[in-house]
């Protein structure tokens, strides 16, 4: 039988934005993003759920200490986007989109050295209650 | 390594219904459904996520974009069912139990067609907080 | 320094309406109502919140035990109306509009006389998360 | 007998924004609002809750149409907030600090003459799931 | 017109309790508290709302800093109840029975002193999502 | 194309309990689990999902009957565990650490029995809103 179990931890920031493509002009960035796309910016309060999973070690009973995970989630991702401007504050959004889509694909790539490689790793992220997104799928 | 984001959109519609199988006498509705099967229709605030997986269009950074996934659910779902009667208002329940999992494959069935064939759907219906439904599982 | 505590508790129930004044004929209760008021019926998850306002007894620490309060609303209230047609299938609507601000204050008259007098009582009624309404205000 | 009933419709949107208090230089408005003084935004979804207090109209049953109330929350507040810049883009913040509590006043001043004088008149905001405000109070 | 603000915070601690009234035998303390008073406790997720109401700062635009009210509440409130036995391990609960309706009370009084005395203090504590209270009522 | 349709049913218990390894003395416990391992127990509200996954029976529209599962649920698993003290007064965690992770085991073998043998069963365990595991995974 599968022993495998998967742990989630909530965190969550808050951020400005806009979705802008910069290899096009403003008219086509507008054209394809609507009202994401205003110059100065809007924000989000993000949900970060992440998701871990593996087998628990048999002397604690922890696929991944909890607070070990909240501290990694909050030194990485947390401290480095919360009351930022992701197209203007962030090396990583410099020049990709800051969908909701490549926010995760970022925050994986953050997260995947510091979890254990015999466990998988998948992050969902509410940009709203009604708009969110998960990787890998 | 796995490139393919899901997307999810929530959208709400409020219906009433009842559990009714048209073979069966009242009698027999009222033994397997019990209150569910009262004659006189009881109804819920349906919440429906809609979940689309693909890969990222490189240019936009999104799977779909979240605002015509939202504009296809209203147009073809919310606007159909929306403080409607499942049972007699519809032709998707005329001879069909709307239980939650016959409702979440009808929705599939309707959404499918304007969802790019690349990418999957899975729809997730909750009928109540503590009751709810996915298809395909 | 006010001695006087508030206690809530949560339950809820299923049921089918239409917003419907008998006085009026069907072409203006559309006008008025719009889609509220289509023949045949929609529905609503209910979530009830009841608040009982008074000095905890010295000796239990309780305003009023949770427990009495909860069984109350569930007989006085959800056996009336939960799975219902509130339209057809009670006496308090046949010739009362169903609306919230109406469902309401029928519920508190319905529980006011089962609450010790020397306490008050306030009623919330979510007819969806977005729609929701409170008596006496 | 207290005949007045309270309705409550929520609504929301999402805005970038930044504590900053214009007659303040850089570091005074770093020291008192810390990293929510950041120089290039951060941002929220912002829950808007407002809630109308009157007698229900004996004819309909109704407070006031929660479709009248959503209409106007949406032309006057979300229209003129949602995806902006409240310290860029709005006449209302160019020269007033956006905490919640001075967003929550101003919402109230631009809904009250909407709104029935006859009628009492509340704003509740959500900058997060864990801070939010009232006025009045 | 009313010039003043209530803002919330919300914290929270997980603890456990057993209501027992020490001046009662166990027989009595289970007639009346049921599964409540069983010998080796039980425990409970508390989700803690903190309302502080009074006239914004004009040059701030706070009633007071949610960062402040955030941190005084986790050292005073949740230092001390998270991840106790209320009825063991705090001197609060040595002789009061751990009611909702008492602990309410007694972080009111632990944070009185800490709050602006021309400023009204109000505590709401959830035991549940389905149970909660408030006080000063 | 896939016909199976998953279900799911929400319920509650409350309980207390602390971790910890009996093959350590409580020096190593409560280095490994800080103030989870307090002796004196500290508590939670958990909400359990329960997922049963299958087709759909064609005569009833049902993968199975919710309210046969909220049966099972509330008298195999909630009548055991709520209101009690995990750790003290279960014979499933005498000698197991009543990690959520371990819980969430524990109460899939509970309920695979009375779930017929051709659906799968998934259990989700919130301990709290912001932990939270799956299994099996």
């Amino acid at each position: 039988m599968n022993k495998r179990v998967a742990i989630y931890r909530k965190e969550h920031f808050n951020a400005a934005h806009r979705l802008f493509n910069p290899a096009w002009d403003n008219q086509q960035n507008e054209k394809v993003f609507g009202k994401c796309a205003l110059p100065n910016y809007h924000g989000h309060n993000y949900d970060l759920v992440v998701k871990v999973t593996g087998e628990p070690d048999p002397e604690t009973g922890y696929v991944m200490d909890m607070k070990d995970l909240s501290d990694i989630i909050k030194r990485e991702v947390v401290e480095r986007f919360d009351h930022k401007n992701l197209n203007l504050d962030t090396v990583e959004f410099k020049n990709l989109n800051p969908t909701a889509e490549n926010i995760a694909v970022v925050i994986y790539t953050i997260l995947r050295p510091f979890i254990d490689p015999a466990k998988d790793l998948q992050i969902r992220l509410y940009e709203t209650a009604r708009n969110f997104v998960e990787y890998p799928a």
